[in-house]
């Protein structure tokens, strides 16, 4: 029996360790893809306790804590901080197989030094070692950033942003590492009239793809080398091509989050909005659409790097192998929400390897709200060097280290520096 | 090399093993969903010999047979049952990988205590030896029930059904468990219009809404707690949400079974009937349709708790993901039909585990109609303790063998008790 | 740790490797799908060097060098042949987990001995030692062919083929084995009018329909035995339904490829034409047509013997369990395209295993362009025994060597030597 979640978890054979502690585990961190706040990290915020770290803003773990039955008031509601942290450790203990138990007891692992699991039992303690250190150095959100050795975060943006906590950032010169805004506009393209007015005004644009590229503009300025789409299913519109070309026109990356069916529950959004947890995934990709919407941005040139996550993993096959058509512009992402998890980052590896070439993965982003979600860099590269131990372990692939510890270099880090650079 | 099929069938780590073994193996059945025949139930039905028992109404094993290669006439044609038998024992051998092959050893292992396999050089002692157990004590459909440790039974009928039969079992003080009926309404929501004619006249009713709602009191009058839809496309109309406010206040549970594509084969159609084994898997579950039933259900404050059941597994991520935004009122299934395998059970678990709680699961149920089809509560409970012992054993779980006991015990049992309680 | 890639290879029990080499390793190939030119054979054409023979027409490695950046020189372009090669050796190393990793090995190992991996290190000596071979006895086209015991092949034509170098095939009495045309109407269904005119004019026709009955009987006269159609989707058409009937009245087996969606790249398509790699997988299969299909044929007395292939995974349960209510009539195909892969291949082999018989399965193919791809039915063969091997090493099928070899040689040529004949 292996140890619970001991320095070689998830690493089953001596190759895995090998490579993971030898290359991957010193890797820095390039996420370019987030939802963190820009004014947390300029303002070195600080947190009070676990549930402020925790359970403030994770949609996740609020939908894991209606699954376990637990009322709506120890979720999102007025409960007091303490109460909501024992109703949390009171269910993880039934979330065996779960994300969330994981990368739970990773952040304990890495951020407090804690290896015992959380249990009802152990709450306690927990909850007052944890506070302790919180109000110590070293626990600001530029510190944990800095802890996971982060050297360039993609933050999440509206166009209209004035970007100054980006600036403020920018400017400080105790962050050591870069926070560049992304470009995230949809609800301009799901032609939001009010936002158009006000985006127009602001760039003194007389139409919104006149807005639109003036904040490109402004965004680029500022460093912002991407570009976030969300969207339940490829709009079929000239918009969408019309920015397709401006970002290849600026050298900057597309991602396309392809997929989710948001606000299913109406009782959850009228009482906490969108973001409540109640979404899930939709309709499959329309991938002729998709086909068509790369094709036709290739033959006008304008095509741009660009990065697909589709939310339905019975998408995966069609949407990795439309990557390989435009290769290598066009990028399968990694194994997003509800398939960030053990099982699916495995099945989106063994997609990339065999539909495309896994070495050139860009790897791994957070996609997430929390300060101390970075631990899901370590999962996805113990989950990396599992894969490429068993194929040197099962005789699928040889004994070279030296090339299998460059692809994990290459696949932590590099790719993602070279492909946002170039 | 393992034993083939002995008491570690499947268990293949200590921690499996001893959760089997210590938690799983003696918890009662709630099979809340199967198609047995209360007839035969009232009536303690005897069986003359595997024939019947076996092969006279399970079309999953005419299917596999019909895919050997052999004639109807021995599948269900005028063959004699004991060729039948034999045929059917001629290609067991070939099954390799079915779960057929599974549940037709694990069945001979429980009721009978044959362990051997068979095949064709065991088909004749195999038959003359069940006969003569057919023949003794402990065999009608009643003791073959007792003998799981069956505490309630949800059988499938017809709203017109007057469940003269369930009446009777429940007047039969030697039937040591629960028959309870199921409401299963498909052919009204078809618009069967002779079908419907006749229930308003039964229920001196002045729509088709006011018949069904009759039925429905009586029914509940009956020990019904659940209801049933079998539907290859949810259909987008007012009598489903009517159906589904009228078993939130009733506090019945609804399961929605979707997904399948019946009587695709004219030949086998006109020459048997419907389910005759030429059903499979039809279209995607559109889940933007199920998406807006459910919410809206939930809007007007009567979503019943509810139980979703696909056919297609590349359904199961949009599906189990659904049911996150309304839980704990709306839970994923067991893997269902086609899924009922090993390999689509295992899919099951790990669904629910990553994108839910898998301890929550209300488990099992046979869905068939044979009164030997419940050692497939066995298979899905080794399967399960197969799982959790996994992750122990890989260090992905601490080994906490109180918390994971009282799991599978509510995986088990004591989950659906509640949920059709509550 | 397993050797690289030795006799062993994939076979991870001591069942696996027992059935391998006692059943599988010696079995004949009757290959019914493949892309060869015949005029290649029929010319016993030789080879100069490993990028005519590997690199030429095969758009599954210009994918994967494109995926790995190489410029298009390099890969369809002036480059040099030998420059070609060391561009592929170059990127093949970073293939770990891809299908062109495992072929390229066995492909070494088998035509040519060389047991070290290809890379830049060896690139050199590698493409010498193949040099001086492939001038060698023993390598041209023939001669490859018959190395891997080839019985059979079924070359893919069109109806207006006159099938020149299959009748001198036929009557050169140095081939030992058959080369047989089938019938690849697609672009007379899509409705290519000149094309159609042409194919009229040919056979004396004055309907599409007598142009293509003409051309059949022609097949036929020649060997045919088998069609082929590839199609993103089935068309919902009497042309198809005429064409299976006259498939079924000449005893033929028809094919059905479903889902690519071709030419993706406009780019690559004007620069290179249609099979230039930039092809992938489009909308799911719509399996209500499939079935109304299948069942408007069974109605009429007209099914020809079927085999089904789906290019999306996400298909495979909807295919599989469709062939099913049409059995033994219709087959699930071996793993396609995409899904031609160590994952894709076990994936395909537990559909079979769990909805039909995995023993009836009519097993390999290679659809493959390249004389040296018959490795592929290698491949299979061991994956095949890998899961046979384990079924019995974990108990959950008897130790029972003869029923299992048996069904590995029908599995690896039996069947389709039966299902092809019948």
């Amino acid at each position: 029996m292996k140890q619970f979640m001991d320095s070689d978890f998830l690493l089953d054979t001596e190759t895995a360790r090998r490579l993971f502690h030898n290359y991957a585990k010193e890797e820095p961190i390039f996420d370019f893809h987030n939802h963190l706040s820009p004014k947390d990290i300029a303002n070195h915020r600080r947190f009070g306790d676990l549930t402020e770290l925790w359970l403030e803003t994770d949609h996740y773990k609020w939908r894991a804590m209606r699954v376990c039955g637990l009322e709506e008031r120890l979720i999102t509601g007025r409960a007091p901080s303490r109460e909501k942290f024992e109703a949390w450790a009171g269910v993880l203990p039934l979330l065996a197989g779960s994300p969330l138990y994981h990368w739970t007891h990773l952040e304990l692992q890495r951020y407090f030094g804690i290896t015992k699991p959380l249990t009802p039992a152990t709450a306690d303690e927990i909850w007052e070692q944890t506070r302790e250190m919180l109000a110590a150095e070293g626990f600001d959100a530029v510190s944990l950033l800095e802890k996971m050795q982060v050297r360039v975060l993609c933050t999440t943006d509206d166009p209209a942003d004035d970007l100054v906590w980006h600036r403020q950032i920018s400017e400080d010169g105790s962050i050591p590492f870069h926070v560049l805004p992304s470009f995230r506009p949809d609800k301009y393209l799901a032609g939001d009239e009010k936002a158009n007015a006000a985006l127009q005004e602001k760039y003194g644009a007389g139409s919104i793809r006149e807005a639109l590229a003036g904040a490109l503009d402004y965004f680029c300025d500022m460093g912002c080398r991407v570009s976030d789409h969300g969207l339940s299913s490829l709009p079929d519109t000239g918009l969408m091509e019309y920015l397709g070309a401006e970002y290849a026109r600026r050298g900057m990356v597309m991602q396309l989050h392809l997929g989710p069916l948001r606000n299913n529950s109406p009782r959850l959004f009228s009482l906490i909005g969108p973001d409540a947890g109640a979404d899930s995934i939709g309709p499959k990709v329309d991938i002729r659409v998709l086909g068509s919407f790369l094709g036709s941005l290739e033959k006008e040139g304008c095509l741009p790097r660009t990065i697909l996550y589709n939310l339905d993993p019975s998408d995966n096959a069609a949407v990795s192998t439309m990557t390989g058509n435009f290769a290598p512009q066009v990028q399968f992402g990694a194994a997003w929400w509800f398939n960030d998890n053990l099982r699916g980052i495995e099945r989106q590896l063994d997609e990339m390897a065999e539909a495309g070439s896994l070495a050139h993965s860009v790897g791994m982003l957070t996609d997430s709200r929390s300060f101390t979600s970075f631990v899901r860099h370590e999962y996805f590269r113990r989950i990396l060097c599992k894969k490429l131990g068993r194929l040197v372990e099962e005789g699928l692939y040889p004994n070279d280290e030296e090339t299998l510890g460059g692809m994990v270099r290459d696949i932590c880090y590099n790719n993602a520096v070279r492909f946002f650079a170039s």
